[in-house]
Order: C-alpha cells, then sequence, then structure tokens
C-alpha cells in the first residue's frame, strides 16, 4: 500500500542539511561532503535535471556505476519530484532500451564508461542524455530553480526499480517516496538508530537493496560511505573507519571473510545485512563464530528492500532463520488449506506501507495483490511459533517431482553444506515419469574423481530420496548476478548444452 | 497536517507483542508486564470499553493517576478505534464537565480516588463510568470484540488533549494516530533509538508530555517505567536501575539534583528532556556539570509535544537554546516585517505532519493555521544562524507554575464572573519554589474588606488550587488600550510596585 497522496514531509536532504550541515553525508574513494556540500551538489544537479527535462513530465533514467554523481541526481530528482529509473548497465542495450521506452524515460544520466552503451540504448527515442560529469562538476547555481519541490509529497511516485523476474521480462516496480520513507524508518527502528552510524554502500545502487541504502541515510541524516564496486579489502577499510552498517549478498560476506583471515572485527560494526535466501547456515555460523553481527534479511524490490531482519543476537539461536519482520511490514504465510500453522510452509506474503504502487502497466496492482492489500511474493517460507520467517524458496523455482515439492534451495544448502563444494545450483529439468526432477551444478575444490560418489553419500544422509539429484555436474563457476544472485535461466543453459553434449557422446 | 485518511499501519502494540512477546512493556511499583502481558490486559480492557461504549461513537475520557490502567485504556482506545480524552483531574467538577460535555465523552474511565469527582462531573450527562479497577482485574476475553481494529488508521482522532486557550476556555486539541506516530519517530530519530532504551513516565499522563511517552514507547518497543507521581527519589532508582530517556519540567529537575547531590549519574542515561522555555540556564549548566545528558524541548499539545530538542552534546555552546526541530518538524520566524532574520524574534511558527488536526469546534483551523499550513504557535522566539531556536516567551501571557500551564485569560474569566468585579487582571510573579505564580488585580464595587475572602472562595469553588491567584490586589481601575485590550506590561509594573511598597513596610 502506498501514501495517499497529500501527505507531505519536508525534504528530507534539506532537514538533514538544516540540522547538520557540517556532518559528513558521503564519501567515495578519497573524497568527503558533508550534509551543505551535499546539498549544495544536488540543488546544481536538480537545476540541470530540470532543464533538461523541460516541461516534458517522463521520468529520469540513470545509466552509471556507483559514484557521487548516482546520489546527487537521485536527491535532486527528489528535489524536482521526477521519478528516477536506475537501470542495471549489465544488460544489453537492448533490454535496456525496453526498458526506456517501457517507462517513458526522458532524460538519461550516464557515466564516461557507459556513453556508448547509452546512445545505443536511446536510438530513435526521445531522450535528453546527461553526462554525469557535468552533474557532478556544476558549480553556478542558476538564479531560480525550475519546478523545485520544498517539500517531499509520500504519495507521489520516486522511482521505477525492474525486477530481474527470473522468468520473462522484467516488470517496473512503482515505488513511492513514502515506499521509502517507511521503509527506511521500519528499518531504523528494527536495527537501532544512533547518530554515530555510518552506512557502507557497495552493492549497486541500480538494485533497490543498494538505492535504499541512499535513503536509509539521509533520512537518518547519517553518512554513506559509497564504493564503485565491490572489492572486499575497501570494505574491510571502510569497517575499520568506522562504518556500523553494511549491507551484502552472502558471495560478498563470503570473499570478506576469506580476506580478513581470523583477524578482529571492529566494535564499532553493529550490523552487517546479508541478503539472499540462498545464504549457507555454514557462513552465518562462522560469522557469529568469528564476532560479526550478521544479520540475515529476507528483501524485494516491491517492499521497497527489507521486510524481515534477523538481528545478531537472535541469529545464534536460529541462524537458518531470515528474522523477524520489520515493525511496519506485515508477513503472513498461505498454505493451501489457507493461514498456514507454525512450522507449515506456504506462499509468503507481505502488507503495510513499504509495499510497492504497482507495476508499470499494472497501476491498479491487480497482479499479485489481495483485495485487502496483501502482496504474493512468489516465495515460500515459514514461520516459527514466534514469528520469525524461514525463507525456503522462491515459488518460480519450485520443482514438484511426483506431487511432491522440492526446494532448490534446500539442496542448494545442503550441497553447499559439503567441506569441499564452493558453490552450488540446483535446477529441475522435465521428467517422463516425474514431471520434474532436480539437476544440480557444483563448484568442487577437491578430486573431480571422488565428487560424485562423494556428494551422493552427503545428500543421501541428509535429504529425503526424491529430492536427490538425478545428477551433479562440476562447473568452474556458477551463473550470478551483480548482487549475487544465481542466474537459473543461464544455469538451465549452461546444464542443457552440457547434457546435450553427453548425450550425443561429445 | 494530519495524515489523510486511508494511510493504515499494523497495530503498533501487536506488532511490538508479536516481535517481542517476552520483552518488558511497562512497570509500575513493583510490577513489571510484558508486551505479551501489555497485549492480553489492553485485550481485555478493549472489551469493556467497547461494550460500555456500545453502539455509540462517543469519546472515551479518562480520570485517573498514573497507574496500569490508564496505559491499558490507553492502548485499548486505539484498538476498538474510539478517541480518549484524557482530563486534567486537578481541575474542579464543573471544568471537568464543561469538558466531558464539549468532547461528548460516552464512557469515563475513573481510579478509586476520583469516584466522587467523576460523580459530580457526569452529573446529568449520558456517561457510563467504568471503575479503572475492573480494567485493570480483567481476566475473561469474551468470545468475539466488538469494533476491534486490527490496523492503525493515521488519518483517524486519536485523542482530544484539552489546552487552555489565552482567551479563556481551555480548547481540546484533536490529535490523530498519525500525529501521535510521526512525533514518535521524529523524536527517536532526533534522540536515537535503540533497543536497550527504557523510557521514565512521571509527568502526568493527562498532558501532552506525558501521554506521548507511551506511543514512543509502544512504537519502537521498549519499556515504560510509569510512576503514580512526581517524587525524585523513585525517579533516581528508576534511572539507577536502567532509564536510559526521561522526560521532566524544570522544578523536576531541581528536585532531583537537591536529592542527587553531587552524586555520580549513570552512564546508561542517555536524555533528560526538559520541557517549558522557563528552564534557567543555571539549572542546565548545573546538569552540565554533574554529567547530566540535558535535553532542553519546546514543545506544545497542538504539536503533539516535542517540537524542538537540544541534545546534550550541543547544550555545552548553545545552553539558552531550545535546539533544532526534529526531523519531520518545520519551524519558521515571522517577524512583523515578515520572515525573521537569525536572531530576530518573531513569532513561532510551526508546519508538519505532528500539527493537530483542530480544536474541537473548529475542524477547519482557520485559527491559528495559515493557508499553506502554518500553525502560528502564539510564542515568541528566535533562531540563530544554525537554526537553533531560543525561545524568548511562551505565548505573551502563560504563566508555567509547576509544570502545569496557567492562563490569565481563565483566572480573570472567572474574576469577572463575581459580581462585584468590575474588572480584573492576572499576571505571573517569578516563584522560587513553582517557577511562576499567578496574581491578580480586580476593580472592586464593594466592601474593600470583603473582598479577599470573597473573591478566594468565589475561585477556589471554580478553578483548580494551582490556578488560584496567591494574591489579590484591589485597583481604582486597569491599564487598558484604547482598543479596550489589558496592558499587561503596565499592570505587571503597577503591581511590582505595589508588592514592594508592602514588602518594605510601606
Amino acid at each position: 500500500m502506498t501514501a495517499p497522496a497529500g501527505l507531505q514531509l519536508p525534504n528530507w536532504l534539506d532537514a538533514a542539511a538544516l540540522s547538520h550541515p557540517m556532518k559528513r553525508a558521503l564519501s567515495f574513494a578519497n573524497n568527503h561532503w558533508t550534509y551543505a556540500d551535499l546539498h549544495r551538489s544536488t540543488s546544481l544537479a536538480a537545476a540541470i535535471l530540470a532543464d533538461a527535462r523541460g516541461q516534458e513530465a517522463g521520468r529520469i533514467g540513470i545509466l552509471s556505476a556507483n559514484r557521487p554523481g548516482f546520489v546527487f541526481a537521485v536527491h535532486a530528482a527528489t528535489r524536482i519530484a521526477a521519478p528516477i529509473v536506475p537501470l542495471n548497465w549489465r544488460q544489453t542495450s537492448e533490454e535496456i532500451a525496453w526498458q526506456l521506452r517501457n517507462s517513458t524515460v526522458r532524460v538519461l544520466v550516464v557515466d564516461d564508461e557507459r556513453v556508448d552503451l547509452a546512445s545505443r540504448a536511446c536510438a530513435g527515442l526521445p531522450i535528453t542524455i546527461v553526462a554525469m560529469k557535468d552533474l557532478e562538476r556544476a558549480s553556478v547555481l542558476p538564479k531560480s530553480l525550475n519546478g523545485e519541490e520544498p517539500r517531499i509529497d509520500l504519495g507521489q511516485e520516486a522511482a521505477v526499480i525492474y525486477t530481474s523476474g527470473t522468468s520473462g521480462r522484467p516488470k517496473g516496480a512503482r515505488i513511492s517516496y513514502g515506499n521509502l520513507w517507511f521503509s527506511a524508518i521500519g528499518s531504523a527502528l528494527h536495527l537501532g538508530h544512533r547518530s554515530d552510524d555510518v552506512w557502507l554502500a557497495a552493492m549497486p545502487l541500480f538494485h533497490v537493496g543498494g538505492l535504499s541504502i541512499l535513503f536509509r541515510a539521509v533520512i537518518g541524516a547519517l553518512p554513506v560511505v559509497l564504493q564503485k564496486r565491490f572489492d572486499p579489502e575497501s570494505m574491510i577499510s571502510a569497517i575499520a573507519e568506522g562504518a556500523t552498517l553494511v549491507s551484502v549478498v552472502p558471495f560478498m560476506l563470503q570473499r570478506m571473510l576469506e580476506v580478513h583471515g581470523d583477524a578482529r572485527w571492529p566494535a564499532s560494526l553493529r550490523r552487517v545485512l546479508v541478503g539472499g535466501s540462498s545464504t549457507p547456515p555454514s557462513l552465518i555460523e562462522e560469522c557469529l563464530r568469528l564476532g560479526i553481527p550478521v544479520a540475515p534479511t529476507y528483501g524485494l524490490t516491491e517492499a521497497t528492500s527489507q521486510a524481515t531482519t534477523l538481528l545478531p543476537e537472535e541469529a545464534v539461536s536460529k541462524p537458518f532463520s531470515s528474522g523477524l519482520p520489520l515493525p511496519l511490514t506485515e508477513v503472513r504465510i498461505i498454505a493451501s488449506s489457507g493461514a498456514a500453522s507454525p512450522g507449515e510452509s506456504g506462499s509468503i506474503e507481505i502488507r503495510g506501507p513499504t509495499l510497492f504502487a504497482g507495476y508499470l502497466g499494472d497501476e491498479d496492482r491487480s497482479a499479485g495483490i489481495t483485495a485487502d492489500g496483501w502482496f504474493q511474493t512468489g516465495d515460500v517460507g515459514y514461520m516459527d511459533d514466534e514469528g520469525f520467517l524461514y525463507v525456503v524458496d522462491r515459488r518460480d523455482d519450485l520443482i514438484i517431482s511426483g506431487g511432491e515439492n522440492v526446494y532448490p534451495a534446500e539442496i542448494e544448502r545442503v550441497l553447499r553444506g559439503h567441506p569441499s563444494v564452493v558453490d552450488a545450483g540446483v535446477i529441475g529439468v522435465k521428467d517422463g515419469d516425474w514431471g520434474s526432477r532436480p539437476v544440480a551444478a557444483v563448484v568442487w575444490r577437491g578430486d573431480p574423481e571422488t565428487a560424485a560418489a562423494n556428494l551422493l553419500r552427503h545428500c543421501e544422509e541428509r535429504l529425503a530420496g526424491y529430492k536427490i539429484p538425478d545428477h551433479i555436474l562440476l562447473l568452474p563457476e556458477l551463473p550470478r548476478s551483480t548482487s549475487g544472485k544465481l542466474l537459473r535461466r543461464e544455469l538451465r543453459a549452461q546444464i542443457a548444452s552440457i547434457e546435450e553434449m553427453s548425450a550425443t557422446g561429445n
């Protein structure tokens, strides 16, 4: 549910700059901006964007790596009440062009490295390209700022964020300012809020998981340490320099542990949010052993990032859980028979003021929203008798084998529990007898000759017979998205080609 | 501004009880309630209140000292979406009766000590009296709860809180659930929010300053240590036992310092909010010397308590200030020439989502609200060049006596109601014990010998004890402007010279 139009708050960057002008707002590489600096840079950027946008009501696309101008552009768009469309630049120009058309982008902010990609994607479209460096270097404030809005209307659209959508076309989720604000507040209430907190942002800002950090920070008047790309050494340095709140995906955390070894982590580090239901419990346990305040999190674009988070102090007793719902988020489990009992798996549904305003082209949110406002996430999970959520799997990935539900994530977790397994992915393949059967791909660091027998025994000890993969293939690495999510369609294609080769005797 | 109807949040007590059932929610004397306990007691109280209310849409009055049932009643009323009217029990039965009628109270919750007062106040009114002890002792949940609302509509009225208007009759300020929620969030963002915070509530819950603590606590899933009345020893004990957030008025703080002496205050104490612009800077300085994290605060009923708060770390350099606006509150100063410059005094105006929904009988908020939503507080102050507020004078005439607002106009109205009084004027004079005390000047057309006793009796029948003037002087006439307005400064000078004469024996 989104806030009805009309409820307005003071512009959050204005409020932060007014009250804390000399407080650090942003760090990038060796540069720092106070809130007064950020306010000024944002005003300059807003003037440029307003000028480029003219009288058009179109959205403002951002095609850029993480950098200061990305932050300026985001806050500048808020200032002129223009919705942004952060674009995943790992996509092809065709994919980007489709999203630009779908979301009627009229101004596209592009960093130096993506000028060619942008011009291919914009070919034939009525889009004004603004160079990121022009936003960043602007220094002369215009006399009057066209379309500047002093307050923020919580009911208004703030962003269209495309969800990767494991199947088919990406869908543009419409996120309101209210969604972002309530998400930041729910997060602050859940994680605690201290004036000396510092957010570390290393995930791409084009994903909701990265973007939402900017809003949590400005709404709480906290600094963001922004990193261009994930680099374990830089993360560790930023934490040593005082970052207290970190958000990562499992593979990032894994790499940080490898680099950092058994060295002591600073006591100032308060929470390390780890997104993704596929976080191996062994990773959580390793963090707990090392004193890392790990906070497994279940989030999704449609709920404006965080929906549930397990707090470090709870992780000891419930290392497999994704935690309790944030205070403003309602979560329920619907089984085939209705509301699920504790421990019973079913569809995860979410309600509350962080819930998006619908997909582009589906403005009445008829898709996946019940009459009383529950969003059907498509994910499968259960809650224990204390209300802690356990995410079992994405429904899209469900394998139904002989009438039994088989969740790839469960098998992947078991496989990753083997000491010689670096990574594991499971997909379902059609089967004449069973409907569908699980097949696994594994990155193996032992003797390949022993892998199959070893893993089979490992699985047999831990899984019901119908969940044991029919085949286990060894791969040098698995296809993962920039946010670390397993790309099952690509894995499926790889597995299909390998199976085809072996079938033909190649 | 209040939230438009339609924006709903999960019931905050449900959310706290769901996530933190075993966490302490309330302490009173030597009794403790977990959030699960509070949830259950509230459900029982809600059933009783819903039953007493029947199909009527009237409000629920509360006439009680601070005690657990007050807390149950507040949350129970939220559960059945019935607005509460917390009543100042230091008033006379006539004053209370007027407020009961004005706010169409249909159910009145009364503690043991106020049964007589309640029955006098309710005489002839269609009001069902519910004994507080019945709310507190209830133990059997009814099968179905009449009118229970699972969610909270932020646009809906939550409470009517009477402020004694400058012009005689008290005015009922309509506070919405949104006002309470945004106030709690603004406070949490400003003061910081830690899961181990504990609120200490010793101010009367019938004032917005006490009542709002209940909402800050439940919205943050924090415990409240509730005290029946102010007692410095009990306050000091509660702080020693871990209360981290305290809200007091200056005379309470003064008494705590006297009792505690130079002993060390616990490091766990994070913020001591001190309301009232009349806080002597010497008191602030004494707190700073003793390491008490004092946080001078400017608040008012119409902005749902806190509007600005000086943080302890800022108090060293600005001990005279009431601090920066809370993040969701806009404050501006309007001088006669328009927007005031830094340092220039003017009328303090406030805007934002904590601003009340208008006074009863003035639902369109035409009184004191500009077209673009600024509330004219009537208080006078200035902001420095860093945006810190300095309150110069609370409404022109307000007398704050022992933390209670005493409005001269109200006493004047009572005095003028006496058949022998031709004219009456009241001012506040400084008082070592109470901060300020009312003194009256009267033009009397009867026997001067009988005036004092006569007027005292007249006042005692109509005014709470703390509103009765300390002295009543007889004057041949009062200083008034050509338009008939009482010239209080001149009156003050006249009274001062008369008192000085009597002090010197002249």
